[in-house]
């Protein structure tokens, strides 16, 4: 299996992603997503979009403000609650969250829920060892909030005090009666958000799998009180089945249900899809039932009625809610880890190819004259022609096997090549980028043809 | 003409534009996009996305990230320059921005590049009155940081101390040299980067024109040295033909060419494009060349050499650079303001409706039964079909011609009605929302159709 290593040297030479602020040493662990991976992140989130917005009638879109009232953060009890338990080695004064400390020391333990004083008291008894020095003498550990505070407005006083979201839902959840009202939805129906959230967490790591920025995809999906443990079954399989259809592998991925005594304390029925990272199994993807606490709470912190009046029944209540959600960069890095390959040729060289499914690679075919000189303007003309519907590679330079090689490397599909042929008939080599087959296609199919393999 | 608040009643009524947190009273001048604008919005990202980036086949994509390394905002001048001249009318405690205070009251000045000493002296001289209480005595200006304060890591010191970008342009300039070696472009080539920035502005206002939050679409274009003043024409003809072809009245659009003053010390040619907002033209997008102003700061300020080898003239030089910068949400004002109407009908109603250009319209069609029992199934099928290609409206309550109302009041382009005649012959009515007028066409020419629609 591919290593973290191999993707992150992959990533960077290819121009998926590069460190962010490298220039100036960076700055930990953000990420900058290059050429390829502009195209493939946005591929994840438009198939996303398609998948649970645009084919899905019931469901329409949110763009909400990272920058919100205060006051919504302190009905969801991000302000009190939103904590991270840090713990510092007094020996070496680096910085631990506490129940990673004692998750990796025993991994059958999960410390999701214990308080810090368990925590601290196990840290001591079992004698975890520091992960940087080996000693084991922490500080008591005392909870860390992972919102991002910043200042709006030109004084800077306690009235100004803001936050950058750390998650997307509540944006949804405060504009629901807006939502509701405006489209004439009726229950079930869901709302779709797609967008940047921080978090400021105390250990970021395993490349762009946990940063402090990153983008989310929420569906908060609005139900009868009653129905939700129906219609959390049926997103936990529309989601495994997006996945499994966009190419990942079903041995990769798994179902964590979580147990009655794992739950939230809101929830009354949670699951994580993971997924076989290069380090192992890790969340992916976490679908929630979570009954009606968030619309409760901003009812109740508001004093705005939030109800919905069902007109079939007549009943007003305030409906559940099923959270599917998804971050970006996780998914980017389960599609990169999934698809990279390396094949040794006949004559031993090193085939490094993406085998990403067509709908998420960053080009879906790249246009190649066979001779630049005699067939570079035809050639150009049918980049031209696909670039109105398509992301299309034009790649002129170096021999065909050459050019082959190089859109294999970063996942291109097809390589369309434009020959002497072409002049007479309009037709020209399609070649596949999985099965190395060739075919000989109509220009005025092509469009067609890349239509077709991109379906998902 | 329309007002700016009917656009406000209109875009909150229909769903395209609700205030930021309302449910909390609001946050000073955010707003969210509803199911409709964030479907504009997109639409508005994507059309520029495509003649930016994916019809251009040397301009390329970038997705950096919001936080950066603070030395790239000393480097750019942010740290120290980027700020407003603050003031405060002593007897009403209002802030203002001392230059707008100025050019209001004479609006044959422009105060770019006055000091605060000029400027301070200006309002005194000229009795300058508050905009709020009418007295005319303010403290001494002071010049206010624009961007957005926040902390990374788990102690608030200075060392980790962060900003919130104010701007994508230095995400690219740092990046210049990553991009450049992983795609092999040769100048001249461009980046394009779409995504969130942040100034805490003293005064925000006009709707959603001016904000703390928005979201910029940047383009850089590094060009041979002596090459750019032809390049700086090309595209500020290049972004005047996109917003005409999409619709903006020629009449509506101006450029502002700046004088050789009132040029950024860095530009050596800049231009606005005005349009004729509610409230009088105003910037719509900023086209400057910048020559090599930012490549140089970044390249003293780090010590990396950021040279570009020509091929084929061997020279190493800094490239220029021209970047034509504009905001959605201001585009999004643009292109609703300009495409909002209501006309009267023989009958008396009136009838609203959004001309906007079909590739824009949040809705490509909407699918209608015209009876819901007799043929609902058939239209949902028909819907299925297209939604997998545009975005697409199933409306099946009230009149057809209650349903044609609301399309047209929201701009979806075409009406497609399934009746008795679809299940003998696969047709349907498609009404335009312009013309009003009905054609017959086979369902399975829809797609073709809509597609010819949407193209710019």
């Amino acid at each position: 299996m591919v290593t973290l290593d191999q993707i992150v040297q992959y990533a960077k030479s290819t121009g998926f992603i590069f460190q962010g602020s490298e220039l100036y040493g960076g700055l930990a662990n953000t990420w900058d997503y290059g050429p390829l991976g502009s195209l493939l992140k946005k591929n994840i989130k438009d198939a996303w979009t398609l998948k649970f917005q645009r084919e899905t009638p019931n469901n329409v879109l949110l763009d909400s403000s990272i920058l919100l009232n205060s006051e919504v953060w302190k009905a969801s009890g991000h302000v009190g609650g939103f904590s991270d338990p840090l713990t510092e080695c007094k020996s070496c004064n680096q910085r631990f969250r506490a129940d990673q400390l004692i998750e990796n020391h025993d991994n059958t333990l999960n410390a999701d829920g214990w308080d810090t004083d368990k925590m601290y008291q196990y840290l001591v008894e079992h004698k975890v060892p520091c992960p940087n020095c080996d000693k084991s003498d922490y500080l008591p550990i005392r909870k860390f909030n992972m919102m991002f505070q910043t200042y709006q407005g030109v004084i800077l006083e306690q009235a100004n005090q803001i936050f950058l979201r750390p998650e997307t839902a509540q944006g949804i959840f405060i504009q629901f009666k807006n939502i509701q009202r405006s489209t004439r939805k009726k229950i079930p129906f869901g709302v779709c958000q797609v967008g940047k959230a921080f978090r400021n967490e105390i250990t970021p790591g395993n490349f762009i799998f946990r940063t402090r920025e990153f983008e989310q995809m929420e569906l908060e999906y609005f139900v009868k009180p009653g129905t939700e443990l129906d219609w959390f079954d049926y997103w936990k399989t529309y989601c495994m089945d997006w996945l499994v259809n966009l190419g990942l592998r079903k041995d990769d991925l798994a179902f964590d249900d979580h147990s009655p005594e794992a739950l939230s304390h809101y929830s009354n029925a949670t699951t994580d899809i993971k997924y076989r990272f290069p380090w192992g199994f890790d969340e992916l993807w976490g679908i929630a039932s979570r009954t009606d606490f968030d619309l409760k709470a901003h009812q109740t912190h508001s004093g705005e009625d939030l109800t919905y009046l069902d007109p079939e029944s007549n009943e007003r209540y305030l409906p559940y809610v099923i959270e599917p959600s998804v971050g970006v960069e996780r998914l980017l890095l389960a599609f990169l880890t999934s698809a990279y390959d390396e094949e040794t040729l006949d004559n031993g060289d090193i085939r490094q190819i993406l085998h990403i499914h067509p709908a998420l690679a960053p080009y879906k075919a790249a246009v190649l004259p066979l001779i630049k000189k005699s067939h570079g303007e035809k050639a150009f003309a049918v980049y031209q022609m696909l670039s109105k519907y398509f992301d299309v590679s034009y790649d002129e330079t170096q021999s065909i096997g050459k050019r082959y090689r190089r859109q294999d490397s970063i996942g291109t599909y097809l390589c369309i090549t434009v020959d002497h042929d072409t002049e007479k008939d309009e037709t020209v080599t399609v070649r596949n980028r999985d099965t190395m087959e060739q075919v000989r296609i109509p220009i005025n199919e092509l469009k067609a043809y890349i239509e077709e393999a991109v379906k998902f």
